[in-house]
């Protein structure tokens, strides 16, 4: 897998593949293709014709296979050259496959087991051939049935931190950080994406929103207020600018998979080189609508126990990922070109390095509370809506939901010093219960 | 020109140029090399034989050729794989002539007759020929020399506002950004110089660094003093996750060529995508080294007139560009991706838009003064000395020039509260002409 590694880095065709025109795989074809890969061939087992292929292709994009052979299976998963959800209407580049390879690559050494492991990239067909994960389930599927995930926290503050300090200027050469921005400065199709449908579309009127009836008046105050949109530019500006480390890009509960003793980040797609707290506020926006979502998934008492198990989620992985953050970064030896080793070297530089990466950490925890904001409300009034709240049926009630989210959401944004810690945050949501469909609510 | 210009972006081989193995050109062989590019040949005019070649390296890097004939003259600079200062010891990669042509062509469009004109680049060689500059002379030397240039401020304000905003978020769309990212994020030659010659080096007991015997007492001062070390971490921190614009990467006095009315800069080969205030701070740098090194290079009333017009430089350069780079931001029209015109769109709007701006102005004027006090340092106990500390023939009162300029540069690191406007740096200048060799002098 390592030597693997490297020409999945480059995106150089594996050796066994042979170069064939890309077209759109369906559940025979796919089967084809892999029968023509011995590797896969041989994990798989017996004769192709035996073998089962599901469909499952559960996210906005691509198509995913499940190919399972009396041996064993794979998953199987191809870019394809449109939005999968919006076929007619949305264009897309394909090339966010080998975008996706190359991030599980270079995140491999570091992340292990908390990803699936890559065994075959097809650079013409977009086809990525990884780890079957069984009996793993989406963990927003989990989520919304209440199910409870003791590992999940400290697995993704992990993962997180594990990205956020080895492909930072804290352990990486300067030479490797380069590469990396080189490489996923060149991700254009899924950025531009990311930089309009988070940031741009739910301030605007825009053709891709999905805004339910109820929610118009909050649609308009998000148009209007000078305080929230101009704290969403500032964000999209760091977005832009502030180059820290390898981002998933897309780290939403969605695009983990879990069992309740095992957590795997799958997706890497929307990989970008930005602002750590990206990842970060991500992650913890997802919680924070499914803690909003919760009363009309649940009854009282069942409902009141999973949100205690949702915010204690939330602040041990605020928790655990700035406390690993701290420990990776003092462990790298020698560290990145950052904050050269030279310039730290007796105990009161020692101290200092310290210091100057507390405030790091800190800074990147405060875009994440602005990250997390902008994450929540593109997912109420903008295209990619989540099942978190579609669930919720009654239209009254689902609104009254997200209207709460959206509450809290514009609290972070315009008043961020009223969160300067997790806790603090955690402690905030209930009052935002009371909002319901009022954007003038103030907690 | 404007054609020519993508094909220089995109790296091409410009069409005449037939491929030829990389060689090192000396004054014959770049005649040949000339002729055989029409548009070159009927430029200069007349037979090849007739033309006058004359090798006029100054830098630390490349190989020079102006070349005259009846009609006209070009500059030919070679890229050279190795640091022309130190043939035998220090080999480089030389594909910086690539990058110096994507640079000036990205930038010609807006800067204009601010920069010589490129007529020609050869990838194989690594050639570039362009306008040859004549009667232009160094602006370090005419500086040396106590020549006074009215255009100077004005014309690098403009050419330094331009880059900065032009290639920024908040003119450029996303797209165009990340492909000034992806492509300069490969010039890691010449970017491995930056980050360990400026940052690195002189903070450090490095074999490169060049230090006077009556300057170890500041040398060691740098290797010791931790908020000295950990000032000059953080920029350097700052220069490799900050990408805010296209910096020229080497603004010094020696990059600018000069006569009375006009005012040209050359030599973007360290071109990088890195944070605003670097350029503008190195700059102000070579000046604030100039007004140190002036007592020694005339006398009494003439070094303090020449020390008056230097200060007036730098206070109209500071402010003609923090001027001009307002004002393009506010024509830039639509905005670029990073402030999104719709967020901005009433004149709520439009007055947050430039607070914003004008906060994102004055962040990168911080830096500048920190990359300025890095950049005074490398110059005086780094490998690339300058020629306005080089002239002073008696090394104590060379010593005195250098030790002074150390004082204050030490002095924006650790206080970069006691300057915050240009008006406090210039103030402060005469105090530490009372350092000399005294690296514990405090103002």
């Amino acid at each position: 897998m390592s030597q693997a590694s490297s020409s999945f880095l480059a995106f150089e065709p594996a050796p066994a593949a042979a170069p064939r025109a890309y077209r759109v795989l369906d559940a025979a074809s796919v089967v084809d293709v892999l029968a023509g890969l011995p590797e896969i061939r041989a994990r798989l087992g017996g004769a192709p014709s035996a073998w089962r292929v599901r469909d499952v292709a559960d996210g906005n994009l691509n198509s995913v296979f499940l190919v399972d052979g009396p041996d064993g299976g794979v998953c199987a998963k191809q870019s394809l050259p449109y939005v999968r959800v919006a076929k007619d209407t949305w264009p897309l580049d394909a090339s966010r496959a080998r975008f996706e390879t190359a991030y599980s690559a270079r995140l491999a050494p570091f992340v292990g087991r908390l990803a699936p492991t890559l065994f075959h990239f097809d650079p013409e067909l977009l086809l990525i051939v990884m780890e079957k994960l069984e009996p793993h389930i989406i963990l927003r599927k989990g989520l919304i049935a209440g199910r409870r995930y003791p590992r999940l926290a400290a697995d993704v503050a992990e993962y997180v931190a594990e990205a956020s300090v080895r492909t930072s200027d804290l352990a990486a050469p300067f030479e490797t950080r380069a590469a990396d921005i080189a490489l996923f400065s060149q991700n254009l199709a899924l950025q531009r994406i990311s930089v309009d449908l988070i940031f741009l579309d739910p301030y605007t009127k825009s053709a891709r929103n999905k805004i339910a009836p109820a929610l118009e008046p909050w649609a308009a105050t998000l148009r209007r207020d000078v305080e929230i949109k101009s704290a969403a530019a500032r964000l999209r500006l760091a977005y832009l600018t502030k180059t820290q480390s390898l981002l998933h890009g897309d780290l939403h509960s969605g695009s983990i998979m879990v069992t309740p003793e095992e957590t795997r980040v799958i997706d890497g797609e929307f990989a970008w080189v930005g602002p750590t707290g990206f990842d970060v506020g991500n992650f913890i926006a997802h919680l924070v609508m499914a803690w909003f979502a919760k009363p009309f998934h649940a009854e009282g008492g069942k409902a009141a126990a999973a949100r205690a198990a949702i915010e204690q989620n939330i602040v041990a992985f605020w928790t655990a990922f700035r406390r690993r953050f701290l420990e990776i970064a003092a462990e790298a030896t020698p560290g990145g070109d950052g904050l050269p080793d030279s310039h730290f070297g007796d105990p009161a530089g020692a101290r200092r390095r310290s210091e100057i990466i507390l405030a790091y950490l800190d800074d990147l925890c405060r875009d994440a509370i602005g990250f997390l904001a902008t994450k929540v409300i593109r997912r109420i009034v903008g295209f990619a809506q989540i099942e978190d709240f579609l669930v919720i049926v009654d239209p009254d009630k689902r609104a009254r939901a997200q209207a709460r989210a959206l509450s809290l959401a514009c609290s972070l944004l315009v008043e961020p010093d009223r969160y300067r810690d997790i806790a603090a945050l955690v402690a905030a949501l209930p009052k935002f219960d009371r909002a319901d469909l009022d954007p003038g609510f103030a907690p």
